[in-house]
């Protein structure tokens, strides 16, 4: 199991909301967390790739990047 | 050229902004408009079906459904 972690341009709960539901629907994603305060989302998966994920988030039409350690 | 009519569900600048890239990105879609003010959108297109661009942006979490004329 990997953690990646992003920076997601979110300004309010309907943002946060699209994202959860984009990573709720992507097969794979074994836990993950959206955080509108912090504007970052935290994602677990055995399978994905980081750039698999940041590809779904950035279909929700979010900026959207992988976070600097 | 056919229009056709959504309602969707956007609560601020980043739920339209992502509606509108969304639109945007899209092949085939002539010219659009997203109001955040009467949470509607309007596409105009000739190749498209209506549930196609449906997809298209319910592809952004949001909620979306052709609008009642």
């Amino acid at each position: 199991m990997t953690q990646y972690k992003y920076d997601v341009t979110m300004s309010c709960g309907g943002c946060s909301g699209a994202v959860t539901k984009a990573l709720t629907n992507l097969e794979g994603v074994e836990k993950f967390d959206v955080s509108l305060e912090s504007q970052k989302v935290t994602v677990e998966s055995a399978t994905l790739s980081e750039s698999d994920i940041l590809a779904a988030i950035q279909k929700t039409g979010k900026t959207a990047k992988v976070a600097e350690q």
